[in-house]
């Protein structure tokens, strides 16, 4: 095997797991790793963005590192789309895999639990719903109010309520500033949100792979995960909690949301272990057959869909559509307001949130003379290279969070 | 209105021209431009190149200028995957608008009816089945063996067959050899075809917007346009013709093709004379509503979906997805039989085709000492400046054609 098929065959493997149901980056996780355990929070009433009320309202959260006396060393982590509040670590030591972000969360890593108390919590209306290490509040729970699921009648959520969550989970610990807020993608949302919401509140903000709001391009884009879901017999307006659930069009959705997350040279890569090439046999002479390439994307999105909701993913569509920094829809104040240090972490060859959702960002807090700071990732993973390939900022977040 | 306010809609005037179901992107069209025929061409039977029999095939076409004596001025339009044979002048002189890319076909233009012939062609499976301009043999005909629609009864059919019943159709007319072959996207698959199918015929071969073969990424860009169709309730697996069409699925793949023909720019664009905002009310209090993009993306893909035909897309996704230059499964030898000299015009922002496809078959044709020539088209249309945005490069191509 060559060093090019080995490297390839490394990195397939490793997107591989963040495929699997297990989301997995760090192939270089030690058994001396932490051990990490689901909390669950609650809230008897929670009143919406949009006035509505949720109640009973409870989601997981876990946390790596102590927390100080001062209770002022506290690292937030905002999760994205398909994820969930397991950034570092294992639950158990046979585990498959830690947290998403395990190479840079732990003792003596950039984001060092030596010295920071790290916290993330599950999002309301979290896409791993049926994920057993995943507590979450959304159109699959059960309305006290009815004794049935929610379906289409629990109300729009936005990244500004999964911001009001953690705050009252912080709250209820005592804490009463973030020494940083860190997140990727739709955690990037979170994680700007909670700078201008919050300025007092918020000393430090990485956005990784983030934007500053969905423009008409995102939000588009965005819809097109929504619509299979919609298209699929099954879904039934989102009432088939007591039927098959829409499995086709939820597939069809991971399917879509792999593909704007890649990039060509990493497909390309991946069909050419599949040994891929235009006119295969099957669908050459079967209108319903596949080429080998569609097959490994749907089997993957099919595997993956088996924990998931599919109306928890049209709520995190809609949640990261509504998304503008500050949710006041007037960003440049919103982002006038923002008294922390930031830090920008776009993908050069970002698909799906592509750079230029981050410059904006970062050039209008210039602009209002704010300290902030713009590095472009690389890798061959597109968006991804913000998860999988997070490793090559290590030393700039350690900097950026200790302020060297 | 400011000059930059009249620059935009009278983008958005042309792109929704191009989307309407009259294809226009030539709003300077003189009254006194061509008017143009439809013609029908018959095969009793046709072998497809995966060796299934099509019977009573026919096909509709049309052309511009005189063929002279020798019949060696002849130019091939290979059209693009929502378009037909009409890539120039009107079949009646109140028609909204003319062919698609009328900005370089006609007296005096870049491909100059006043020298050339210049003939198109409908593809099987043309998508716009129900537009009476169109002539075309798919699953929406009725098989002569069963008095029964084929639905997915219809053999696959490739890239190459569309570029065999050309030269049948152009044997036919006496014709031996072509001047030069252009097409832009799905036609430039087409046009590259012919370069390597059959080298002694073809002297100039233009591909706008194209690419040497669907890769791995192409191909399953590609599915994503066929899966909503197929969710689609009413597709019953292709045998529709008696009953509702699937309308939504289709719909919602026009919509897909509609994103990903275009770029971030134009979007914003539009959103901006749409008011569009992240935190519009109607999606922000119910989640079945949907943002202002959303709903425009969505209606003009309905209005276009009426002449259009479910199967047809997806005969069209798989003869693309197929798609290798020479159809041999070897693209470098069936790029050294080429004999015509080439030129390849992608568009630099275009995220349907990427560059990189146009510049992989342009080097791969240079290394074999070829003469083959590269440019990039630019514009805020992304694939569709090889449509709309055509005009840019008319002295090149005027001039590729004369050998100046």
């Amino acid at each position: 095997m060559s060093l090019t098929q080995l490297f390839q065959n490394g990195l397939l493997a490793a997107v591989a797991l963040l495929l699997s149901a297990h989301l997995n980056a760090a192939q270089s996780y030690s058994q001396t790793g932490q051990l990490v355990e689901k909390k669950r929070f609650e809230l008897e009433r929670f009143t919406t963005f949009a006035g509505k009320t949720i109640k009973q309202l409870h989601v997981g959260w876990e946390s790596y590192g102590t927390l100080n006396e001062a209770k002022d060393n506290v690292v937030l982590i905002t999760h994205y789309f398909s994820a969930t509040s397991h950034a570092a670590g294992k639950y158990k030591p046979d585990d498959a895999s830690p947290g998403y972000w395990d190479n840079i969360i732990g003792p003596g890593k950039a984001i060092d639990t030596d010295k920071y108390f790290v916290i993330s919590v599950d999002t309301l209306a979290n896409l791993n719903a049926y994920d057993p290490n995943v507590i979450t509040t959304g159109p699959a729970s059960i309305n006290p109010d009815t004794g049935k699921h929610y379906g289409l009648t629990f109300p729009v959520v936005t990244i500004r309520d999964f911001v009001n969550v953690q705050k009252a989970l912080l709250e209820s610990l005592g804490i009463k500033k973030l020494h940083a807020v860190v997140g990727a993608s739709m955690g990037s949302m979170q994680a700007l949100d909670w700078a201008t919401a919050y300025p007092d509140w918020v000393e430090r903000m990485i956005s990784v792979i983030g934007s500053g709001q969905s423009d008409a391009w995102t939000t588009a884009l965005l819809e097109k995960w929504a619509i299979p879901i919609q298209l699929d017999k099954h879904w039934a307006n989102g009432d088939y909690y007591n039927a098959a659930p829409p499995t086709q069009g939820l597939t069809a959705a991971l399917m879509f949301i792999t593909q704007d997350a890649l990039t060509p040279t990493f497909f390309n890569k991946t069909g050419k272990n599949l040994a891929y090439s235009a006119l295969e046999k099957g669908p050459l002479n079967d209108i319903r057959q596949q080429h080998s390439i569609v097959k490994w994307l749907k089997s993957r999105a099919e595997e993956r869909a088996k924990l998931m909701d599919a109306n928890h993913l049209l709520y995190l569509v809609r949640a990261s559509q509504l998304y503008t920094a500050g949710h006041s829809g007037n960003l440049e104040e919103a982002l006038s307001q923002v008294k922390a240090k930031t830090l920008f972490l776009p993908s050069f060859n970002d698909l799906l949130l592509m750079p230029y959702l981050a410059k904006n960002a970062s050039s209008a807090l210039a602009q209002h003379g704010k300290n902030t700071h713009y590095e472009t990732l690389s890798g061959d993973l597109g968006h991804l290279n913000g998860v999988v390939g997070i490793e090559q900022a290590a030393n700039k977040i350690s900097a950026f969070l200790a302020d060297n």
